[in-house]
């Protein structure tokens, strides 16, 4: 295992300690270390909590801020965090408008998420993102995993929190926006999870992990590696097929890399991807292209789309200033 | 080699083209494919014009846009771009002010510049940046290499130009803030250029190349891995004795991941650098995390130390909208 640590042991606190000195100005990491905290609260705003599994930097610490979250609770590598995280970070943040949890779906995360909502003495209300289509049930999750999309989630829900919309209605927004959005993933190298000190998985020197998880989890199979353009069709295709978006749709075009890709790559599947979408009548309005939910170390890339209307886009554009996003300000 | 590509002669092309069409609104992709400017040029200003091999993404088309960069030239990887590609961009973005290239110091590099520079027709001065403290002369260059400090370099001259900075005074300063920017660069794992199919170099499973240029070169020695710490105390100690900063200095520390290295390993290596400085009497007035200066896939980071003061602070701190780098609108 290559890598910049320490011990295995310091890994999570050490990246956490180093985050929060270098984003000083934006969130503070409770001194528990149980959770990441915007600087200002905004009173009478619902207060957006999000965590999960760390490992994924910058989902979701690099998201707190003006415009996106108000905390977020890192588990250890790939793993939940745990009831009393969440419960403590809506203590510390809910100025009394209640809470939203935004959950990625996987297992331990709902379950976790779900006491610490119970918990809480504020109200809570809960957005769980399944945006992945790769697999239906999978190693960690019943139903679809919730991946790049929640980035997407999380930007619409905080710049909507940060105008003022009520808890409800927020959950029916987030749920919606979900709803919308379309994730695929492949990896062409494995992660290293620090505690296991070797690949999670074994790739040949010319083989993909065709619909992997944003942990390594297994895909709709493993294939051998082909062409940027063969890979976005067969991705894109299935992306189309499932979210069946009318001609003329305006969308929201996400190429996510997973930790060792460089954004060369991105940039060419951005291009292979952009393509097929405008060639079935979908309008690319908004694009994000870089390594915003990754895997570690893991070389591989996601493609999301998310159908959006003019009250997203507003949101999407609206001002944003976190560690991972920033703008309008 | 599995890269997210097509084929080996197409990379480029359709990465560039990628690239362009995800940020339209801030750029544009000559017809030629020759050099990216930025959409709407400031009549008056001094261009500031940079460019370079290919394979260092953001470096250098990410940063094109208000307050940084108004054209690039990017050459084929690792590849400097040919003379006629600077002077068709001068002849594009120059308003009449002049304009300043901003050159890493490689020797193909410098002397495609120097032509470039002499077939324009308008007014052309030169930085020529050269922060990597790790070697002097290297494979490709006399003297020492230019590295990420380049990109601060890039901003802070961005800035200035976007205030009215003359062309004279902008050089000045350009040369003044790369003399106070030391760098240096350690790899975990090799790159590979798509058109060699292979790694650029060897590391063994428990091995590390300390002081590795942006291309792969020869650093000062090949190591055994060590603890992230200790890295970083030779880093740190060795961009010490060379800068010399005095107790108190307000400096910028820039964590610069090579491409293959996840945020969570760059934010653990910005905190034993920052302790390190710290340490040291080194005020930490400004930060940068992230990938910004690649070398393809390469796993392994850089640490960057800049002195500043009031004026380059300002600098730093003033507006930019890139597509790589973007605060305050």
């Amino acid at each position: 295992m290559k890598k910049f640590m320490n011990s295995v042991d310091t890994v999570l606190s050490e990246s956490l300690a180093g985050f929060a000195s270098a984003h000083s100005d934006l969130l503070t990491l409770a001194p528990s270390g149980k959770f990441v905290s915007r600087k200002e609260l905004k009173q009478g705003k619902v207060a957006l909590i999000s965590g999960g599994g760390s490992g994924h930097e910058p989902l979701h610490g690099g998201f707190v801020g003006h415009g996106m979250l108000d905390a977020t609770c890192p588990g250890q590598v790939f793993t939940s965090p745990t009831p009393d995280q969440m419960m403590e970070a809506v203590e510390a943040v809910d100025t009394g408008a209640g809470a939203l949890f935004i959950v990625k779906n996987y297992e331990g995360d709902v379950m976790n998420f779900d006491m610490g909502a119970e918990m809480a003495t504020g109200d809570v209300l809960q957005v769980v993102t399944n945006d992945d289509i790769a697999v239906e049930d999978s190693t960690y999750t019943t139903g679809r995993r919730g991946v790049a999309g929640t980035v997407v989630v999380e930007k619409i829900l905080g710049a909507a929190a940060e105008e003022g919309l009520g808890l409800q209605a927020l959950k029916n927004l987030g749920d919606a926006v979900n709803g919308n959005a379309r994730s695929f993933g492949v990896a062409l190298t494995s992660c290293t999870v620090p505690a296991a000190g070797k690949p999670t998985f074994e790739l040949g020197e010319q083989e993909m992990e065709f619909g992997v998880g944003i942990h390594g989890e297994p895909g709709r199979r493993r294939d051998a590696l082909k062409p940027a353009d063969e890979i976005a069709e067969e991705i894109c295709t299935a992306i189309l097929e499932d979210l069946g978006p009318a001609t003329g749709t305006p969308a929201l075009l996400f190429i996510n890399g997973f930790g060792g890709t460089p954004s060369m790559e991105l940039y060419l599947m951005y291009h292979a991807a952009r393509r097929i979408f405008e060639r079935h009548g979908v309008i690319i309005a908004r694009s994000l292209v870089g390594s915003y939910v990754t895997s570690l170390d893991m070389a591989g890339c996601s493609i999301t789309l998310v159908g959006m209307d003019a009250e997203t886009l507003s949101y999407w554009d609206a001002p944003v200033h976190t560690p991972a996003l920033r703008w309008g300000m």
